[in-house]
């Protein structure tokens, strides 16, 4: 049995994480924590009740790396890079699940988080947890750097197009959906149930941190600079991510060959579904799963790729992913606990 | 034309008597003010843009006195009364939303809204304005103390039966329904959409502050001690109130008779319908307006009663009826700006 | 490994049963069929996609005997009891879903079900399946009458108080709210997204089917006539259910006293959970698991208790319960599967 | 008075139709029918309760000839080019909401529709319901084919931009988002509240039949052939539609300028409002109301726009506008009885 940690339980992806992990038959709980509560987890979270009696606790080092062997970071960000030296430093596995490690420079982080950073050096160390693209390295690594929400949909549903046609491409635009819960736990009059119930709108237009976290990646699947053009909505649903992807080509490709590709690039994969032609992937297929459905279409001319991608934001793109990782560091089967 | 003002134009209760006070053909709003916000009210509410050009700014008794025939009060409890005096003595009519003046003594107002009350003196002064009960008050009044959202669903579907079969009635327990907006728009956890949205909860379980408020009018009505047993629920939806309301009697009454009672109760009444017998109400048919729909089924042993009433708790619950005393008051068609 | 067979898998129990069972370590499906749909179960339900290769066909007696060592019937109530005593002939373990073999005699259930009913003879075979009440019954049985959703909640709620207070009780008033998958996967007007959303009705007010169920129960536990006033309403989210239950006493009792009794009742209980004084039981604690969470109040005088009872109807009121009860009859651990 | 009819009162566009003339100072509804409902409307909209005694009977063209000025056709397409003929000929003000007369061609309309025109010689005839681009051919015809809901939204927001920049334009995707009642009042599985809410996907991916409507008439504005990808996608709300709509350009262009130029365009507009520099429309402030929301945003290498743009699919998007015209067509001042 593996020993893990939960460091802000007190957000939905942390209660995403526990709630996973008491399911996992390789895991045992030994320690879970946030910044502003403390008290019993069933109290916390009443749905876990009878299921745990884990106590809650203000983070402290020493304690979190007697008790564990793993350690996943669901905090804000700017908390991680205060955190993950010492955690490292004390051999323990760390899966982050906040933006802190994503972007490769401190420079970006800088531009797109608004602070400087403050562990730097250990940002090359850590590996981009996306396993369907980066397992061989995700297999020798104790940092993982987990995937935000929107690029875990985004680079899904690119990564063969881009890897595969780079020069066809001309320009790519996405326009993402997401549910409430991507926003966190938060007393916010914008997130009232009155505000966001019945409405709909796009916010941070084409100036979302998680834009060049996707450029960053989408390169390297290109192997050239590589940029997107992103608009996210907030919906009226609590869960779920649908990105709709518009793939400006130079020249034709027809849907038969695009989606004979995506099936072969997917084809060992355990949680990406390619849908049939003609199918559409929907929300409610992937909410509560690890699944990333991917539904393809081509405009008449050829000359337009129409690429929709699902996720549950706190499975897949979160904590199921983390576990996901978690399942390739430990060397299980990587859909243990997730199926 | 009637110059009117809005004390507590942030709040949602305060949006809709603007946006139903601008569409009236015999008003002019002249004065807006809030708390904790000032600028243009389109900027506050964009719903409004185009259709007004008033400034919110922090409340100024003077300025409000100088612009105003009639001052609406969509604060919060507690700050109603420490405006009400200086206006009642300015001679303006005032229409208080608020909780502040529906409770007849002092003591009752401490016991359930927790603290002091600072203006006693004027508890008495006040006319409840539930107009299809105390309309002739109400035209002699120039301080309207207009009724809590739950109460005024529970009063006009308890009226004709506490009244009429007094003597029948055993015990009353009203289940209630709320939609979200009853709980104001607030930055709260517990309100966030992720928390309420296919969520469904009781809460302050027989101890609501509008159970005193509708026990001590159906004791009115009654002309006795009357007292029901009232359990609130959270409903996941933006707007309306249903209530289900259980009167268990001593003595046998058909359906027939009790529906041809309330059919005659509100015959000349144009926002109170009673549904046909088999038909129930639903919340649908009144949001947006400032109906209230009361349907009526007794027990085959004739024993109990149930009755359903559904309003708009932002129209008949607050702002609608708030309009309806001012028409009242004002001398007007009792329906202008409301149908 | 059991193999299962599940008929009626084209709704909503069905596909939770058999997502159930896809992941029970003790449990192969071998057999699914409907009504009106063949074909791959994944293309039925695209949620499955991956998770299995069963093919859904026309139900076909010999072929679900020769294939299966338990069935779940997950069809609408007339459809079982013309399946039933083929398969009990062919020593089947039959878990019936539907309404068919819930009340205890074929002139309630021609009353409340409209059609004679066409297998009485097997009508006192059936064991209901309320593993919390008779658990020792369902062991030695191999014919399961699995509760309606409405009767689970209801009578969890109420077998302490009217198996131990059976005198004291006076009156129950059940005022139900039930999420719109109660009432199937259907195509119809009333259940247009546009019509229950943003809405909330009461419907069959006192003349809902389960009614006698709950009627029926309550008087064995408390080993007299006992019949309760139910009024169900239609709740816009998709799943759970909430009752709260108005049992008006004769004499007083105590908050504390009752909470012992329940806690007590329920101690060993995997699935039920006592909520703490004060706390108030929410759907969103229960979705998606097979928890039944119970809340009590009393009121001042201590002549009215307040139940409120949550489940998922889904689950613990339909599709997990069978499961429980397989397990039970099947001798596995009760909650495998299910945790 | 204006006395008006209108065909198909049983959908939410014959309902919003009525809705709002019953409040139109000018007009009085004569008649109403539909083509499988008759009885009372109050039977048929309970929400209308108390506003009319209208009685809804199968089309009589006769009777409805007889009785009415104008005629709102809120009927499906195909049924409306039967009907046309013979009004026009009884110089009946028409507007029609259906699809049968808003593609100039038979052949488009054969290639969209399905089914042969079957009144192609009035085709032109028709003018398309625009009022803030074809006011003035509006004011002057009595046959009005009102837009699409889905080409208002899309129409208003690029009739500047393609107007005064057509030659920068290089391609334009349009990502459109519409709520439920966009699909009408009907019986359907995928309907269903369980199917929809919670849930969110694409459908008829670049094949809508508003496509060809929104192409046709952006060519008018630009004055060359133009044509525009459309990805229509369904949304967990009842009504509203947001079009997100990303025009690529091969030439620079400042929000500053863009903003200045759309002010200017729609400055004497009562219907359309454009949002401030860094705002972004929302759905809820548009819903109930005759507005157009526009927001609008530019890439940091000014290549690309991003428009935004809500309307209530069912009063811009349907009657609201049909009323709009109908006032345009009567001389009457163009916002009444919409705001």
């Amino acid at each position: 049995m593996i020993r893990a940690g939960i460091v802000g339980i007190s957000g939905y992806s942390g209660f995403t994480a526990l709630d996973l992990l008491l399911k996992h038959p390789n895991i045992i709980v030994k320690y879970v924590s946030a910044n502003n509560t403390t008290g019993k987890v069933c109290d916390i979270w009443p749905k876990l009740s009878g299921r745990t009696n884990l106590f809650c606790e203000i983070f402290d080092l020493s304690k979190a790396i007697e008790l564990c062997d793993v350690i996943f970071l669901a905090v804000p960000h700017t908390t991680s890079m205060k955190i993950v030296p010492d955690l490292l430093k004390a051999k323990i596995i760390v899966i982050d699940l906040s933006g802190d490690y994503r972007l490769s420079t401190s420079s970006a982080y800088e531009k797109w988080y608004g602070v400087p950073h403050v562990d730097a050096k250990n940002l090359k160390k850590a590996v981009y947890g996306l396993p369907e693209i980066y397992r061989e390295r995700i297999k020798k690594s104790k940092f993982i750097s987990n995937p935000g929400c929107y690029p875990t949909a985004a680079l899904l549903a690119l990564a063969p197009i881009s890897s595969i046609f780079t020069e066809l491409i001309d320009s790519i635009i996405i326009d993402a959906k997401s549910g409430v819960s991507g926003a966190g736990k938060k007393a916010s009059v914008a997130l009232n149930f009155s505000e966001t119930n019945e409405n709909f709108k796009a916010y941070k237009v084409l100036n979302h941190q998680h834009n060049p976290e996707i450029n960053q990646y989408l390169s390297k699947f290109a192997n050239k600079n590589m940029s997107v053009d992103f608009v996210p909505h907030l919906l009226p649903c609590t869960r779920g991510i649908l990105e709709t992807i518009y793939v400006r080509l130079n020249s034709k490709l027809s849907l038969n060959t695009l989606h004979k590709i995506y099936k072969r690039f997917y084809k060992t994969e355990a949680f990406v579904r390619i849908a049939d032609i003609g199918q559409q992937p929907e929300l409610k297929n992937v909410t509560g799963t690890n699944y990333c459905d991917i539904g393809l279409s081509v405009s008449k001319d050829k000359g337009l790729v129409v690429i929709t991608s699902v996720i549950d934001n706190l499975i897949k793109g979160a904590s199921g992913q983390a576990i996901q990782n978690m399942n390739i560091v430990c060397g299980f089967n990587e859909t243990l606990g997730l199926l």
